[in-house]
């Protein structure tokens, strides 16, 4: 992208208030924005639910946000829905560098954090200090799970996909013949952050089983 | 998707606070979730920066709330960031039934209001009856460009495909011959809403002319 980089910006502008270093730090804020035109590109190994192909992390990040909105009210004491909405909007963005890591693949996810720390380096690095110091706080927050906000982005992390699994004819689950207790495992999560939605996702977990699309133990 | 409809939840479920009026209200909200998967099947006009394919709404939709965390620094007064992030969060979501309408389409446009209005009614109408309200609120603002969150929200609708078709060679712009004057009609909100950045948007507009990419008139 040599355009964005240029600095001759100011010299064909006609506005007068266009001083070069408002100019530097806008590009640079608009390189990043295109630069994370490459999280579209991320396969995940959940199907869309007509199944029709693998859902990509930018529209998966989307589709966080319409469920944080959608179920605020189950969400953890203490969290902020703007913050929540912040933290899904940038969780993936390391995956431009780093790739999906399957989160039934324990082999990848030993490596997964050196990659994302990598990846974190670079990519919000493109921003000015200021705003990639922000946006790469709201990442690390993501991965650590301690706060509320945290807490009720993972959790949703982990539903959204059991949807998608489920209503796909079993997605991810099927093609890689997971077993019961690793599900149970992975959507813990809400168990702990979203009580109410807790016996739903069992429920789910128990149909699926019962139509062969996650492994009985 | 007759499970998620069904109430036979409560029967199975092993939690004891799981009553039938819970259960009913966090299921329209997932059966909401899942319908809103049907976005990541709307094709835009707008390519990828890679050019690899066309960009879907769903995508477009995290990429806009994206540009909203990195560019809030030049977003009208009295701009909210989380209300922005409501606001494209769901904006394009009546596109499940009534389409993407091209921005440069003026015959499309004439019938664009009827269609999402009435997919308005069906999607949000998929919702409780409060969580629907709030949401379909959200799109209405959106549209109606009156507050400033809402009129940072439709610049940046504008800002996101001007990046992308400049990157991607030309992208909507050059396959549908679109003229300078229409695209600078169509970026006008920038104008008003996000000055600071208008010197940009018409140094892509030159540099796009320059190019062939956009019809210089």
């Amino acid at each position: 992208m040599p355009w964005l980089g240029a600095s001759q910006e100011t010299d064909d502008s006609p506005a007068s208030d266009y001083d070069g270093g408002v100019s530097d730090r806008l590009h640079r804020q608009l390189a990043f924005i295109l630069e994370a035109d490459k999280l579209k590109a991320i396969e995940r190994r959940t199907p869309l639910v007509d199944n029709s192909r693998q859902e990509n992390s930018a529209e998966h990040s989307w589709h966080l946000a319409l469920a944080a909105v959608t179920l605020i009210e189950y969400a953890p004491e203490g969290t902020d829905l703007l913050h929540a909405l912040q933290l899904v909007t940038v969780h993936d963005l390391v995956e431009v560098d780093a790739g999906d890591t399957f989160a039934y693949d324990a082999a990848q996810h030993e490596s997964k954090e050196a990659r994302e720390l990598a990846a974190a380096e670079r990519i919000f690095g493109l921003l000015p200090p200021d705003v990639g110091a922000r946006l790469r706080g709201w990442w690390s927050e993501f991965e650590a799970m301690q706060t509320p906000s945290a807490r009720f982005a993972n959790a949703l992390d982990r539903l959204q996909p059991l949807l998608l699994n489920m209503h796909s004819g079993g997605g991810s689950w099927r093609s890689h013949r997971i077993a019961r207790s690793q599900v149970v495992h992975r959507m813990s999560p809400i168990q702990l952050w979203m009580p109410a939605v807790w016996p739903f996702v069992l429920d789910t977990i128990d149909r699926a089983c019962a139509a062969g699309l996650i492994v009985e133990e």
